[in-house]
């Protein structure tokens, strides 16, 4: 089965599909993306995702480039042209093809992508997958919040990870807190059992898996806090985890190169990880 | 005359050029680009935007695409079949095509995109064209020394100039201090007669034309210093100006609304500009 991919109105072979080189997204990141992960055939966080995508076209004053209930039919498509059953979806708007200029262009047409492929499904067992994580000095801009493709100092920052043998790169802040990872929201569970996360201002990109966890726990009545944590708090922790679309929620075993915790066996990261994939995993 | 666009080994009409969905530039802003001016036929300051565009390169460890030799030879094409005697020349560098993941692919190729376009000339009496600028806090990374195209905030803060009847917006940092304009660099006199214009760290680009006029301060013997500057100081500034490719020159005759000095005529800004200018003025 080959790829197909959705451009601007029609589904295109993957290999041949293509925006002008004029687009916005091109030539200024002009443009935002979401990530959502298919599991059993299914869109996981559908509407958190889309709810996400509106409020970052709002910030960027990108109109919609259709209506949810059309957005919808439209990856469902390529969910199904591209037989995925557990995989993701891949969508890009940006502001659309305009003469080169900084400010918003007068009469440019919103441009989307939507794209799917397969891969292995997040199975609730494999949260016996553990990663390593480096911390690093942030570098991004202030704006962090909007999930724009501006993307080149997340870019940077996973390569460096990458470099030390590690999954991921914390990036602290100027005042040695963790913000969040380079695709990935970061948390902790302190010594007396408390969940923490930075609380969701501009610093960090508000993950719809993030949501999805804090709903979790406040459902099932963990203690937790929104707050910075900082590296220190972190290497002394008793848990250490990550959360996105594309990993679901991973255990940090090693911080720049030191033990988390007292080794296995995670209880909370690994309760958590179960209750967010139960539903979709259920359906299989 | 229909405009062509270089892509990637082709000479394309630009109506059709056009790069992958997975182009890491359109997916990740990974990539640099450079904006030349072409004066009566010729590239003004050609070896420095070399110089830079490699610098950029190396910092994303993006291989050059090919040498500058080459680079040399499909820029004066794009300019001969676009017919230009006096415009620009854009070039945009990716690290290319591959499955979207953060950090470097391993085999990806660089993708080079030239484009040219007609302008009016820079006319050396332009300089009786005034701008009015704001300031505004700046939200950028922490990387604006590389010529990147992540340049969503220069975007943001570009709308917000224009919004408000301005044409540049100044980025203020958290000292108070003005870093550069969105897509220009900032320069004032005070009133002993000192050009002062922030020192090339990474809070800015080391514009070419920046580099061009403190080489004509030095030769003219002119006072200046490379430092911060505050608000403040530029509106009770004698001149201000700004600097790039794609203006040159330009008097700064308004800043938040407020005149800056005493009025016409501005003698630095226009000495200045006509210096830069008369070389490639001269040859027509």
């Amino acid at each position: 089965m080959s790829r197909v991919a959705y451009v601007d109105g029609q589904y295109l072979p993957h290999r041949s599909a293509a925006v002008h080189i004029d687009d916005r997204g091109y030539q200024f990141a002009d443009g935002v993306y979401e990530v959502m992960a298919v599991v059993g055939g299914s869109l996981l966080d559908e509407g958190p995702h889309l709810i996400r995508l509106a409020k970052s076209l709002a910030e960027l004053q990108i109109p919609a480039p259709m209506t949810n209930a059309a957005l919808r039919v439209v990856m469902r498509e390529a969910i199904r042209r591209n037989g995925v059953r557990d995989g993701i979806v891949y969508l890009q708007v940006t502001r659309g093809v305009a003469a080169r200029d900084h400010a918003f262009p007068k009469a440019a047409r919103p441009m989307l992508v939507v794209t799917s492929r397969r891969r292995s499904p997040a199975d609730p067992r494999a949260v016996d997958n553990r990663v390593a994580i480096i911390t690093i000095p942030g570098i991004r801009w202030q704006r962090c919040d909007i999930k724009s493709v501006a993307l080149l100092p997340n870019v940077l920052r996973k390569q460096r990870a990458k470099e030390a043998g590690a999954f991921e790169a914390w990036q602290v802040d100027r005042e040695g807190k963790v913000g969040e990872g380079t695709s990935t929201n970061a948390w902790i569970v302190t010594l007396d059992g408390t969940v923490v996360t930075r609380q969701a201002d501009s610093a960090i990109l508000n993950g719809v898996t993030r949501l999805a966890v804090l709903d979790i726990i406040r459902r099932e009545g963990y203690a937790f806090v929104e707050r910075p944590f900082s590296v220190a708090e972190a290497k002394s922790a008793r848990e250490a985890f990550l959360t996105s679309t594309v990993v679901d929620l991973l255990p940090v075993v090693r911080i720049d190169g030191a033990a988390v915790g007292s080794g296995e066996p995670r209880p909370l990261s690994r309760k958590l990880r179960e209750c967010h994939l139960a539903p979709a995993a259920s359906k299989k």
